[in-house]
């Protein structure tokens, strides 16, 4: 299933200069990974915005919450999630 | 997979009577068979909204998006949905 | 009476690690207590969010609010209570 | 159990004028009733709303469901019902 | 003239414990003094919220925002009034 | 008593033109009469809105509540009301 | 140029149902124009929205604006735009 | 002095096709109009929203309000203006 | 020019005793001054709000947004700004 | 590509007095750089809002991504970016 997620990470900017450096360093490893293995398909920042928009890709809506708490970036995140479905037209 | 599903009708109320009592007879004879083959699993009125929340189970949001649409009141309707996750604490 | 309960607990996030792992002991332990008693009947996480929506039964609204502001997490959370009602159909 | 209600009937002074005359009407009847047998304890217009706000008494929501959307008004009404609990200091 | 206030005392939660205490019973105090003297005509919880909602009766618009100004909780508190008017029904 | 009061009167320009000059005309009139009994004390245009700002002065809410819906404009109007209280600066 | 562009059409459920369904199979037909040629790259239901969402890939904004507004559905549509940029991570 | 107006004329698209155009044409040689004279300074399209935002140049709000309200479109338009100020690093 | 200028000073309370009263007398005598210089022509509370709203006069935007930034409480306000044009009515 | 770029600095209020001073000295180095380069095309205060909002044209928004969260202001500001597309009657 695929899902558009957005997360907005303004708070993390409220941390330390060191802490934040490290917390960007893991996330952007966890996020390598994730990319890696299908799990973020897409992915973008949006200009202005202390975060980013991708499409996930997960076996069920399960997957999708376990892995979102998983990101080191979680505590600082507020994220959206919305389902998406197959459009009859892209058959 | 579950949902929790927001239907808002209030624009079926400007419909004609008649075509209001048609359109809440067919979207009823619909809803008995989501309950009956367990798409639908709980169904609400919240007071005071002409509409209803439920929890609905779909295989994936493919088939949560078609089985909406498919709904007799679907033309009249504001459906929100947000995708549920198993909780840690109720396995 | 049940009540559609969504509880945001954001808040608890900005907790010292060791403070927040106790907070979510404690909450889990209660949380444990009111499935067992019925008072949370269904339970679920929402991919994204930092806290959970659930279907509360209480016998009136005094008890659920006395039951929600006992909860561990309560200083620390946002709670939107919907109240909901039977639906003729499900009779 | 009391409720905090809100009705906002904007969309009934799109009726023709005879039909809103007799719509009136017939809801000042069933408001009369609902304040002589208690369902309706207070009752106050919001100086520029077209509607009102009150204080309703019934014995759970499935009674203050089925009331609200038996009033005349109800459909051409956006109704906000909030459930009140009894105050510790008020006891 | 009575007002609708909704008091949002969220802020207060994030007093140190002593310091919550005190405030808490010294806005007792002064909510029993309210009650007593017809300021505060009725006051009840909502089930989740962090603070209460009442109908209040003063004078004037003055009377009412020097009142409420003067609560112990007033620094940390979200007040949001509605002026009520009388609803030509209840004469 | 002094208020703040809104008015949105956009929906007036849905009437055919006959409709609405004729309904322009009476506010007016009506306007001219509040404005020289003190009712309404200043009165803006917001550049943009179709409706106008005024501060108001009524003995009270009631007052202001039956003045508002005898207005021409008051189906087709969207009106907001803010009490206002002396300031102690400017005693 | 990505653009994360959000339709809602909720309004052409409002057209007598000849003219909606022309107008389905010309927003259709353009559609299959647009995945043809790279304009839209991705596109999905909502469960629940009249609508789509999608990925969409044009020189610039003057172009998006230009195809958006050509679409059979624009006079019915709300449509949300959100420019992307590529991300760090996906270089 | 000068001021950021945005302009949703949405509504205007429910007008039929030949009002509409009629509409547009008026509009447009208004516009003209305003360009030359200096009234609109600079004049953009959003992508997918039905109107414009544009930097309006005005002696003051009064002569803004005049022309906003002289627009052929005015009748079906939502305007927001935000009035600007000049930037001291500007100077 | 004049202006509807609302000011909440809600943050200015999270700052310690001392400080806040020296903040506010500053506040007062700033106030006093564009009282009388005729800046500020009007001045109210709205009950439970920590703040104030007013009409200002100035002779245009800059003027307006430098005075503004220069009031003490400048840094720990949310301001709102509304411009106002004269109503023909009341000419 | 031009964008109009919204910039809410409201929390770099919160620094301290020689932090933001420093803080502010960056960001006016920074912003006379892309005036001076094209950057940033014209740009004004708001009364009464902590920010600006400004025309800024990019190459696309790649570049305006980078360079927004390259302010030294990006860790404090909410910013908010609408794309801009060519007008046709300004050809």
């Amino acid at each position: 299933m695929e899902f558009l997620v957005r997360v907005d990470a303004s708070r993390a900017y409220e941390l330390p200069d060191e802490e934040r450096a490290d917390l960007i360093e893991r996330e952007r490893a966890r996020g390598r990974e994730l990319l890696a293995d299908g799990t973020i398909q897409r992915f973008w920042r949006v200009p202005g915005r202390r975060g980013n928009v991708g499409i996930w890709s997960t076996p069920d809506a399960d997957t999708l919450a376990t892995v979102l708490a998983e990101l080191p970036v979680y505590p600082y995140a507020d994220i959206e999630v919305t389902p998406l479905a197959t459009h009859p037209m892209t058959h």
